[in-house]
Formats: structure tokens, C-alpha cells, sequence
């Protein structure tokens, strides 16, 4: 490999600064897809890919590969990557710091005139966000095969269907078969990505291995209560639907507190009539719940399901759970874990498994092979946020873990 | 007098029903100050007066009465009445029935050819509820000479002037010091109105008086704590400005139900940023804290905003705690209170004394004479709402106890 790995972070991180220009809003940093801002930021990563040597290309979505093939052809292919998508005024390493880091590696080896006993693929997604579309891993999803003529049809705020879209990206929904890849002929997928956590941080870590993603499930809540006058109703006649949901929203924060692992938030919320001086007759608020274990998150549900209830039937409030989305976990692959906790510990670190929170392009990429994903540490945990930041001193030991994993892989296989 | 009670009580009822005809809105009842249906209402009530042998008048702001001169002229006047506006969707009953009912009793003194040692006039205020301009008591207000060029200079929500709207209804902004009363001549100010509250249905009572009107504290109150992914921040490093809110807002329910009269509501709440997969990072609620002694209402905010910082401490999330307005608590007039509890007691019924927790036209009044009210049973405490109702039978009952109050206060004055 040539230029040290400080040298080489300090690319990565200009490329993600170069990056960040390209964006649909002029004050701040928004790239949906389809749109010329992502037309213009894959175009600069292409560009770098051949820069790099790599045989570069664009499946059916907009996708976008960097090749190296391996020794021999018609071997197994290892995935790198991450997405080139972006949510409303976001920051610049969620997507693009996991392309540039594989993209870097990848450079390392070609620059190096290394061939290894797989070919290495780094792949930008086209759309991991769902900013645009109301949907998520479209770009991971096409190499499924589960774009389906639903989503084909979706549209977005200005009325354009994804297929308009695709083809307006210079892609084309009919070829999106050809999109699919074959999980016989992938040998895994490992993406770098910041944290958007604060426990690296906290704990002092640039790097995490993650090892599962959460399940989650998703609920809509209404207690309904009767709305009165503020003046003139006792407190012993109220229904206050407000205050039953204060109460469940703290059974909800408490049990999350007491279950290790588990998450829990409650981030919308509704009061009717909502006026000062009517008691509230009606609230609605969501529900997000996520851990690693699918029986430990069916557990909480069931279990804040019984607790709203008591809460709303000691008040004579009448409580509506109803729920909305609901994701399995997914573990990632224990081999891959393995395989990335030795690099981790070769390059100098204690090794930390974390669980992540958020879903990314492995939960779909899982569908075709084994998957893992390294976290970088990001200053306050922050991210969706022009804020996002991660130090390249950071950003200099993923990439080493991941040179590390490479070779040690390419030996393993040898 | 001429007419059963009952009848005169039907006429009451159907008179309301009438005034429910008149209305801004074509499918509710929506009547706000100075607008057609208001004048609508304001004529059918002086065609009634004019039929009773009453003397007619309206005042620069618009607000109607009907005088029954008293045997000597030049002898101190009795205010009897409520206002003719509304709330948007309003039931018939709020402002019309203690019109209706005064109108009832005066116009029974004038078909029985009475007349007592003091003048009775019946008013209709023409705005009360505040609907149109960001104020109430308009109308009793212009008696106090208390329109001030500040609160001519208002807008409603079509850009119209208080000044221009008063003139629009037949008024006269440079007259209003006209409209103010002499206390000197006001012997004092009676109001019949529904209860608007549950109390007298529970307790199976068809009516209780008055005898303070609550004083009142309203406040906004923020916390602000830290938006975060609602995936990837663990609960232990979490600042969620909705959980604290809901430990204020269960604070404030159980120091208000631990403390007898007193009524704490959080009618408002938004959540910022308000994504169901985002933690809340500030909450914002409204709360109104009312009671009839002003030291118990202030001892109860103090409580309340130091278990407020107590919560907000204990999670390390800011507390802003914002005062809006404030008013001091009116205690009615105990000797027309026992008058009108003479007159309770006369008609056969227990005297239930309440207190208001609504503002009425007598807080105003009370700056010019003694005044004090008589509170109806109504369905299910509900008002504000087309759902407001009360019985013929109640309303006579009301009704029955203002004719002994007045002829009472006719033998003892004579």
C-alpha cells in the first residue's frame, strides 16, 4: 500500500468534504435521490474509482461499483460500502464515509498492485434514506430483486413515481433484475459508518464492531379521555387524556431504563382540543421500540401494552394501541464479527461490540450474505445534523482495521 | 306577576333556541362581536324588551338594555343580566339564558305593572367571550371606562380594527367614556349562568350560588433537553424533554388533587422535533392554575415550579418557566350572597355554594358594585360546545329565585 494511513484518512475525509457540495439546497447539505446533487456526487466517486484503477459501473437504480478483480476470475466477491444518499439538512460523514473508507482500502490495494483470492467491490447505494420516496434501502433493495412494481409506483412530494425517477437517473426499472446480485457468488458485506451513538465517545473508543441490529417496533397510541373547561371541572370529575399519557410515557421510559439494551422513545405526541383552558380529551402519540432481541422487544411491548391499559382503566380513559411498522433484529455474522475483532485488537483497540440502534444497507445486504459493520466514534453522538463530525485521526484507524481485515481474509482464503 | 313559572320558564328555553338561529356559520352556532348575528340576536332580545314595556337603550359599544324605572326616578339601578356573544360551535345556553332569565324576571315585574323602589335594568353585554379580539369582558368592560386606545387599536383575525368593528355595529369609539356606569348609581350586578361545570348534577342540585370567582395563573413552561437518534442513544444518556414534562405534568395533577379547590391543567404541549424515530429535544406546555383564594393559588405555583426545577435538574434538561397572565381571585358580595341563599332556601332548595372556575361579566362589574351569581345544573358540566344543555325545570327554578330575590330586595330597600 502507498502514503501512510493518516495520509490516507486525511482523503477520506476531504473527499467527504467535497462531497458535501454537492447538495439539492443551497444553504445545507440535502442529496435525495435521483436528483442532480447524487448525479454529481457519484459521478466524483466514479471519477475516483478510475482514478484508482477500479472497472467501474452502474447497475439498473443508479447504483454505483468500483471493481478489483480477484486473481482468478469467477471467484467470490467481497462488498464494501455504504450510500450517497442523504436525509434534510444532513451531515457529511452518514453515507459517504463508509464508500470513501472502502473505496480507500480498495485504492490501497490497487495501488499496491495487489490482487487477493476474491474480487473487492465497493459500492455507493444510490438511496438508503428514504428521503425522497417513502421507502428505505432502495439501493440495497435492488440488489434483491425486491423492487416490486408497488414501489416502482410510489410517489414522490412533486408527484414523479420512482420509476420516472429511476429513469430520470439514467437508470431503468425493467433492467432492475439484472440489478440482483447472487448470494452464491458474494462472500460477505462490511460497512464502515459513524456511530450516531455516544458510546464510543463516551467510552473513550474510535471504533466499534456492531453486532446486531436492533429489531424495532413502531406503535401509534390514543388515549381518549373528556375534554372540559380548565376552570370549572374538579380535578376527582377529570379524564385528563394528557396525564394518563404522562403516566405512560413514564412506564414506557422506566421499563426501558430496567431492560438492558432496550430503547424506547416517544417522540410525537398530540393533545385535542389543545387550547390552554380545555382539560385534554384526546392524545395521540407514537411509540419507537428497538433491542437486539426480538423476544426481549416482544416482552416490553407486551408488557407496556398491560401497563398502559391499567393506567387508562384506573382513569376511565379509553386506550387504542395499535401498531404500525415492526423489523425483526438482525445478528450479524458471528464468523465476520470474529474476523473484525481480530483486526481491531491487531491494530491496538480493546474490542467493543455495540448494537445499533439504526437500520442501514446490511439489514437488507443480510437477505444475500453474511454481513458486519464497523462504527466510528462521532463527537456527541450526532448525526442527521450538520453537525455530524468525526476526527480523522479516527477515520485513519477504521481504515486501518479494514486494511487489516482485507489481508487477513485474503489469507484466510488463500 | 303574570304567567306559571313554568311557562315563563318555556318562553326562557324557547328564546334561547331562537338566539341559536343567529349565527355567523351556517351548520353552528358562532356568534363573535359586532357581527350580523350578533346584531340579529341583539334585535330579537330588544323587540322582547320594547313588547315588556321596558325602556330600550344601546351604549356606544353595543352592548343593549331594557330599564324598568323605579317608583322614585333618580334612585340607584339594579343590574341583572350576561352577554349575547359566543365561542365558535357554541352551545345556546352560555350568555343567552342569563339574559333571557333576567329579561324573565323584569318583564313579570313590568306585565304585573311593579315598580319597585329602585330601577331594574336587564343587559346584553355584546362581548364577552373574547372570540373576535385578543381580549374578553369587552362589553361589561365599557362600563368600567376601561377601553383604552390600546385595545381599539386591536385587529381581528381579517385585519378590522376594534374601532372600526364598533363603528361597523352602530357604535361610537369617541362615545365609550358614555358607556361607563357611576358606581354611586349601581345598587349591584346579578348573573345567571350555566354551571359549566359537573358539581350540581353530582350532587343532584338544579342550582348553587356564587361565591367567588377564581383567581387565575397562566404559564408556559419549556424544557429543553437534547434531541437524539431514537435508535442509538441508550436511556442512560438520554435528555428527554417529553419524559420530563411528563413527570411536571403528573407533579402538577397530583399537588392540584391534594389540594381542596384547586384546578392545574396542561392544555397545550408541542414536541420539538417531534419525528417519531427522534427524542424529543424541547417540550413546551401551557398551564392554568386556578383557585378562589389567591394565597392558595400562589403557594401552589411556587410548589409546582420548584418540583418543576427539581425534575428538570435531576435529568439535566433546562427549565423555562414563563409567566402569562395572572388574575387575583373576586370574592362576591356576602350580603347579596345571602340574599340570593335566602332566596334558594325560599324556592325549597339547599344552598350549594361554588366557585367559578370560568371568568364572567361580574369580575368586571365587581370594580363598580356588588355583584354575585346564580349557577344553573347543566347536562354533564359540558358548555363551549353545541352539546350544552339544561332543563326547563332548572331554568324555573333559577328564575323562581330571582323573582324572591328581587321582590326580597324591593322590601328590604323600600
Amino acid at each position: 500500500m502507498t502514503g501512510t494511513l493518516s495520509d490516507r484518512a486525511a482523503t477520506i475525509m476531504a473527499r467527504c468534504d467535497e462531497l458535501a457540495t454537492h447538495s439539492e439546497e443551497p444553504d445545507r447539505l440535502t442529496r435525495s435521490y435521483g436528483t442532480p446533487a447524487l448525479r454529481a456526487a457519484r459521478d466524483a466517486v466514479a471519477a475516483w474509482m478510475t482514478a484508482a484503477g477500479l472497472a467501474v459501473r452502474t447497475d439498473a437504480l443508479g447504483n454505483l461499483y468500483g471493481r478489483l478483480e480477484a486473481v482468478q476470475p469467477e471467484t467470490k466477491t467481497l462488498l464494501l460500502g455504504s450510500h450517497l444518499d442523504s436525509v434534510r439538512d444532513a451531515g457529511r460523514y452518514d453515507g459517504p464515509l463508509g464508500v470513501l473508507t472502502a473505496l480507500a482500502a480498495v485504492e490501497g490495494l490497487a495501488k499496491a498492485r495487489r490482487q487477493l483470492p476474491f474480487a473487492v467491490e465497493v459500492v455507493a447505494f444510490a438511496d438508503e434514506e428514504g428521503l425522497r420516496f417513502p421507502t428505505v434501502y432502495l439501493g440495497s433493495r435492488a440488489l434483491t430483486g425486491m423492487v416490486s412494481a408497488d414501489l416502482l409506483a410510489l410517489r414522490d412530494a412533486g408527484g414523479i413515481t420512482l420509476a420516472e425517477a429511476i429513469r430520470d437517473f439514467g437508470g431503468d426499472p425493467a433492467a432492475l433484475p439484472g440489478a440482483q446480485r447472487d448470494p452464491a457468488e458474494l462472500l460477505g458485506y462490511v460497512e464502515v459508518h459513524i456511530e450516531q451513538g455516544p458510546v464510543l465517545e463516551r467510552e473513550g473508543l474510535p471504533i466499534g464492531v456492531v453486532s446486531a441490529i436492533a429489531g424495532q417496533s413502531r406503535f401509534s397510541i390514543s388515549l381518549s379521555g373528556v375534554a372540559g373547561h380548565a376552570g370549572t371541572i374538579p380535578m376527582a370529575l377529570r379524564h385528563d387524556a394528557l396525564c394518563a399519557a404522562a403516566e405512560v410515557i413514564l412506564a414506557i421510559e422506566e421499563l426501558a431504563r430496567a431492560t438492558p439494551g432496550l430503547v424506547a422513545t416517544v417522540g410525537q405526541l398530540q393533545v385535542e382540543p389543545g387550547a390552554s383552558n380545555v382539560v385534554p380529551g384526546q392524545v395521540t402519540f407514537s411509540l419507537d421500540l428497538r433491542h437486539a432481541l426480538d423476544t426481549t422487544r416482544r416482552d416490553a411491548v407486551a408488557t407496556l401494552e398491560a401497563r398502559a391499559s391499567g393506567i387508562a382503566a384506573a382513569r376511565a380513559i379509553e386506550l387504542d394501541w395499535r401498531l404500525g411498522t415492526e423489523n425483526a433484529a438482525l445478528s450479524c455474522d458471528s464468523a465476520t464479527l470474529s474476523q473484525l475483532a481480530g483486526a481491531i485488537t491487531a491494530a491496538g483497540f480493546p474490542v467493543r461490540e455495540l448494537v445499533s440502534g439504526a437500520g442501514h444497507d446490511a439489514v437488507m445486504l443480510s437477505r444475500l450474505c453474511p454481513v458486519a459493520m464497523l462504527f466510528v466514534r462521532c463527537a456527541g453522538g450526532i448525526s442527521h445534523n450538520p453537525a455530524e463530525s468525526v476526527t480523522t485521526a479516527d477515520v485513519s484507524v477504521a481504515l486501518d482495521v479494514l486494511d487489516r481485515y482485507i489481508a487477513e481474509l485474503a489469507t484466510t482464503s488463500g
